[in-house]
């Protein structure tokens, strides 16, 4: 079993990086607090006695040599970078899990065939520069190094430019890394497994989505004297399709879920009917047909609504990934692990999307999942017991320990 | 006649300072361009021998002497500042249309018995610093001193610091200053006196108003792995109150407007279910009745969609005028100087709030509008003719004059 206690402190000292308003976490990727952190996890890896590699995502690899040196590596790992108003675990767990695995074989002198090799993935979240699981992404083939480096965020800063400012860009070839496995250790940021009293969840699938973003031009006037028939409102129009957006969203419950949680009002001034928005849309649902109908219902109705208040609209893909299927063999290794630990279990789908669904694509891939607080994630407040972090990390630790053979 | 040459040349020369990014003005109020802008009309003031006198809230009052010591002078002006996008003339023509009727007073030597003075109103537009109509609104005792001096604009900035910051905190006593009678020249910022093909819109009333600023709390989750029924999404409250808004305004239409024009979101991240929005609404009509109306209706219908969605729901006034009647001997003095100067002219309300709103509480006060194109304003493509400003011009000199007796 692991060390629940060297764990949770670990976590606890992350924590104090990047501070947020609430008890959580701002440590938005690239920014002055990610570096910070990652200097602390490299300070960790090489205590632990490590060798770290970075590639030109930035993305971070802490590898414990193994006793064949011909062995494919088993990989655990997730991301320390959080949300604007983060929780201190989303992520977290995943790596600090990873490196509480290796602690506790050094602690018992385990050497295992295959190599271990903890991660910590660039841009998981996207918030700052979409889509998410940018670095995963360009590892799996599925994005560009060049198109990654181009992304920029709110204030019109490059993903590239801000990777070199924080010192961070590694000298390795993105996706040259084989592996025999994949496991990634996350909090469910749902509230599934806490409702049911379940320790632990064994991800078999994990959610499909889309981002749209839309841009609705219409014309900004003085609110007060141009008379209603003459508008053309943007905000008007945003605000029906925030409707629509919940509306499809109802109609396949309890399958799928879908908000616009980002949106920008041009000038966004009291007395001017907005001439223009920008927002985003985030459908999401573990059924390929699902999601496409979502997608297609919204791109069938939205532009009579625009077209009902003159506005002009555009849409653009800002993240998408399909439904996955998590590796039949790993996921045994979860359960399995689960199973002879004697904590409590069941099968279930991830909600949100995680570096592991890129790695699914290349490699054997599973999930572990620990309950969270009221399902709350993606907000300060989301909050874990030290002993669902714990039990967490033990199945992580023996479903990594099986694969990579004693 | 005025010189409708020299009064477009400094409308021209005044909107280079805080130019926008689409052909209009960002010269918003006590930013650095405001400074600039209030030095050049200095300048223009001192050149037309005008004595300069500046208030606590940094109004500027330039006086042409009467001949009469002991008669109350006339005031004529409107305002310098600007939307964020805002046009060339909104405010602009009425400061600078009563500058040219002293410099062609100056010109032909015409002496008048009473004072007249032009006079620039700090922060009328309202956009940095709510309430619009600041200054105007302290003159008129609508709003104290002090109240005004700790309003903050979107960076937490005081309006009190910033008019000092810029240098025009003035030493004379806000609203000590008497008047014969206030004239405000403005375009219309509608399409009504276009439509008709009319020089001149003789002002008889002006809208009332409501803003109502309107907090929703919610709670912050993420959007992939939050159930539907699990969710308090105050983007999607937001949406609905926006739609409620438009319906209020239509149930009234024609003689009312509404919309919302101002709305921040949080954590306005891609895949976080927004916690907190915070918008403005934006009410209008000239009928008392239906003002109070519209509020009630609001105020009755919003608090049901914020318990349907589980919401915190908080509103605050962030400003407020009754409708307004202009003083019948001013509105007689406009029509009859439209008349006698063979302008076509009708009767009008206006759709904005204007100083001279304000100013009507004190002393006899009306307004003169000229058309725009499109009835576009709040807006950089905002328009008018030279004829079109030289007409409002000729007739506020002409009522101007006739109040001043020569
Ligand atoms: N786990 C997580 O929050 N990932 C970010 C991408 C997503 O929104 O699902
Ligand atoms: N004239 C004008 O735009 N005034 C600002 C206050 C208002 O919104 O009516």
């Amino acid at each position: 079993k692991v060390n629940g206690d060297r764990l949770w402190a670990s976590i606890m000292e992350m924590a104090r990086i990047g501070p947020g308003v609430a008890g959580g976490n701002n440590r938005q990727t690239l920014t002055d607090a990610d570096k910070v952190g990652r200097e602390l996890f490299q300070r960790w890896c090489d205590e632990a006695g490590l060798e770290m590699g970075v590639d030109k995502m930035g993305t971070m690899f802490a590898r414990r040599e193994g006793t064949d040196p011909d062995a494919l590596p088993v990989y655990v790992g997730s991301h320390l970078d959080t949300q604007p108003t983060g929780g201190k675990y989303d992520g977290v767990l995943g790596v600090l899990g990873g490196l509480e695995l290796i602690r506790t074989l050094n602690d018992l002198d385990i050497k295992t065939r295959h190599p271990i090799v903890v991660t910590n993935w660039t841009n998981e979240e996207g918030t700052r520069f979409a889509p998410a699981m940018l670095a995963s992404g360009v590892f799996a083939g599925v994005h560009e190094l060049d198109w990654a480096y181009d992304r920029v965020d709110a204030k019109g800063l490059k993903f590239g430019d801000e990777l070199k400012r924080i010192g961070w860009v590694g000298d390795e070839e993105v996706g040259t890394r084989k592996m025999k496995a994949f496991f990634e250790l996350h909090i469910e940021q749902g509230p599934i497994l806490e409702a049911e009293g379940k320790d632990i969840g064994v991800v078999t699938h994990g959610q499909g989505l889309w981002w749209l973003q839309v841009t609705l031009t219409g014309k900004d006037a003085h609110t007060g004297s141009t008379p209603m028939p003459m508008r053309k409102n943007a905000g008007l129009g945003m605000a029906r399709m925030t409707e629509l957006v919940h509306q499809i969203a109802m109609s396949h419950q309890p399958e799928a879920v879908g908000a616009i949680g980002h949106c920008d009002v041009y000038p966004n001034s009291r007395n001017v009917i907005p001439g223009k928005v920008v927002f985003t849309i985030d459908f999401r649902t573990p059924h390929q047909e699902v999601l496409d109908a979502m997608k297609a219902r919204f791109e069938a109705e939205a532009p009579k609504i625009a077209e009902e208040l003159g506005l002009g609209m555009e849409i653009e893909v800002a993240g998408h990934f399909d439904p996955v299927t998590f590796d039949e063999g790993c996921v045994t290794a979860v359960r399995n692990a689960a199973e002879r630990l004697g904590y409590s279990h069941r099968d279930i789908v991830s909600g949100a999307g995680h570096d592991a669904c890129w790695i699914n694509k290349l490699y054997p891939t599973a999930m572990v999942m620990c309950p969270c607080v009221d399902g709350l994630s993606h907000n300060e407040a989301e909050d874990i017991s030290k002993e669902w972090a714990t039990a967490g990390a033990d199945v992580l630790m023996h479903a990594v320990v099986e694969t990579a053979e004693i």
